[in-house]
């Protein structure tokens, strides 16, 4: 690998919508982009070939699962994170501290980090900002997450600010734990919940302490959608033009293009694979579910249109099948189908030379959230 | 697809060991042949071109499980398994009656066939001889199996006797019912346990009925591979050298190249993809049971000189994690991994200007059942 800088460059907006490119080491991340999860090394049900064959350009990695299994230490002995799973392109890893919140047993927090009990054996663990820093730099991280708190919402003011306070000294800690890795970035994290005032200062601060992209965290978090679109509304702005920016944990079709008309660059979210296990496939027509009985008999396929040969090759009532009769197949098909969508909704980035906004106006047409009402 | 007749080529022998090839208007089967397992109309977590890829020429699809889900009839509306399961190569359909006796509840067998109920929805069913072609038929199957009665051994001898006869009887009917069929193929199987009175009684009988191919039944079914390989020692010289020979239900390695070398020219087994759900990899080296802890930290592929890339590319270490984590691609890998290998066993078969012992002698350093005491 070359000493290649990371680097990001704004190829065109359309009002708040942007068209960039991150260049890094190990290839080139189009934006706006969708980075599928692949939580434990893997995609779950998909062969990296089929990932990178998406047109994924960056997949995501939860340090939570990693440091428990197989361990950052034995991964870097092993290789690394991009030779374990057969994954050459970049990786973006999250710090932990999210799924240290929401999975692990008897928490604790305080300034120093937070210390749990792994959920798969009861092992002690402390992740620090430091630590959250070098086990992703073990793990070969291109894009490292620094350590933050995310509230859920909705939350009392006091707790959000508390919180978000606590995150941007992890902020400046976990940069200073970064140091200087040619070629690998480290994000810093807004938060500040559904409140504009401690979403300028964390944003404000965060650009001091300067960072080489950032994020947007603490949404999706159980808040309506027009609360995440308030939030950006004044967040985005007050972010560096010339940096990524990154929306965590987000979403479904229609959360993305309207986080893209708000200036964001970046996703990452378990729903499309998700979604697949359980039977439901997005298509243009919107989401189908695939188990309902009325697909019993329909031999038509998902979309005889789409791009993806899996969309137009199988009978719905072959999917109907494979799901009904449990077998690994469906969930396999339709985490494929979901993550090639999603590739999809970002592919208009390519339309390098037009606006942006033909890429909203590509995709409004997208009816996502109910079952379509009638399909051709 | 051309009226093509079904038809078998002997190319060579050598003692028992029998080179052939079956060919169909779907395509050609070069024997010896191992038929990958569908039961469902999928070949558990593998996409339909993988399997082809493997070089399986052959898949099986159960009739048992495919006329409770999707149901034949339907099957049929949606233009026969080969077009639902998206494979378009040959494939043998068993009658049902096996697992109708091994998976079905409150069975009862009688002169006319077997009434049971559904173990997916307590429905009730009724297979007759000619239900059952006539199911495999709406299936669209290339090969199809009579309906037979198979003992669990140790049994009676009257009870094997009463088996065998009902079966005979039973094939009789079968082929009445299947009529003429151009380009598809019907087998009668043999029974008598480990009676060789009562197999050859039956193999005289099927012959003087006459099949497209004749399948050797009951075994697998409980007794030791000794006993198995000593029915097979006079079963198959009492069969016509001018058809294919089928021992259905087996098995491992071994298993395959003893019976190879007994006459037998078509294998079925859901070993290979079962055992690949449950961390054993199949390898030169042995079985290699990949969750041992041993394997955690072991950078070496399972074979690095594999003709499959799957087993030169992943780390053990990665294969161990993925099954530890219980992640879809464990089993996926491990599932392909091992029907390539049972394709390589019979690849052999390749050496259309070589003497079949090539083959036995190719294959006789497989230690199978048994963990592998040292790797390179």
């Amino acid at each position: 690998m070359s000493q290649q800088e990371f680097s990001f460059e704004l190829k065109n907006t359309d009002n708040g919508a942007r068209l960039g490119n991150i260049s890094t080491p190990r290839g080139d991340i189009r934006t706006p982009a969708f980075m599928p999860v692949g939580t434990a090394a893997t995609v779950k049900g998909m062969y990296p070939e089929q990932v990178e064959a998406l047109g994924a350009d960056i997949i995501l990695g939860n340090t939570y699962h990693l440091m428990l299994r197989p361990g950052a230490e034995r991964m870097a002995k092993l290789g690394g994170l991009h030779e374990f799973a057969q994954w050459q392109k970049p990786i973006l890893t999250d710090s932990g501290g999210f799924q240290v919140m929401s999975l692990a047993k008897l928490r604790k927090l305080n300034e120093n980090g937070v210390s749990f009990k792994s959920h798969i054996d009861g092992s002690s663990h402390l992740l620090t900002p430091e630590r959250s820093i070098e086990i992703q730099t073990l793990l070969g991280a291109d894009i490292q997450m620094q350590l933050d708190e995310c509230v859920a919402l909705p939350a009392d003011l006091s707790e959000i600010k508390r919180a978000m306070e606590l995150s941007v000294r992890w902020a400046e800690r976990s940069k200073t734990a970064f140091g200087t890795q040619p070629g690998h970035a480290l994000f810093g994290i807004v938060q500040g919940g559904d409140n504009e005032v401690l979403r300028l200062q964390s944003a404000n601060e965060l650009t001091d302490i300067g960072f080489h992209g950032y994020a947007v965290g603490g949404l999706a978090v159980g808040e309506p959608q027009a609360t995440m679109f308030e939030v950006l509304n004044y967040t985005t702005p007050a972010l560096p033009t010339d940096k990524p920016r990154y929306l965590m944990g987000v979403g479904k079709p229609d959360d993305l293009l309207g986080a893209v008309k708000r200036g964001i660059d970046m996703f990452d979210c378990v729903h499309p694979t998700r979604a697949g296990r359980h039977g439901h496939a997005y298509t243009r027509f919107g989401v189908i579910n695939i188990k309902n009985a009325r697909h019993k008999e329909d031999s038509r396929p998902l979309d005889v249109q789409s791009p993806n040969e899996n969309c137009r090759r199988f009978q719905r009532a072959y999917l109907h099948h494979l799901m009904k009769a449990n077998e690994m197949l469906g969930a396999m098909l339709l985490s494929q189908i979901n993550l090639a969508y999603y590739q999809e909704l970002m592919q208009a980035r390519a339309l390098q030379s037009q606006k942006t906004d033909m890429m909203i106006t590509l995709l409004k047409p997208v009816r996502d959230g109910k079952e379509a009402t009638s399909t051709p």
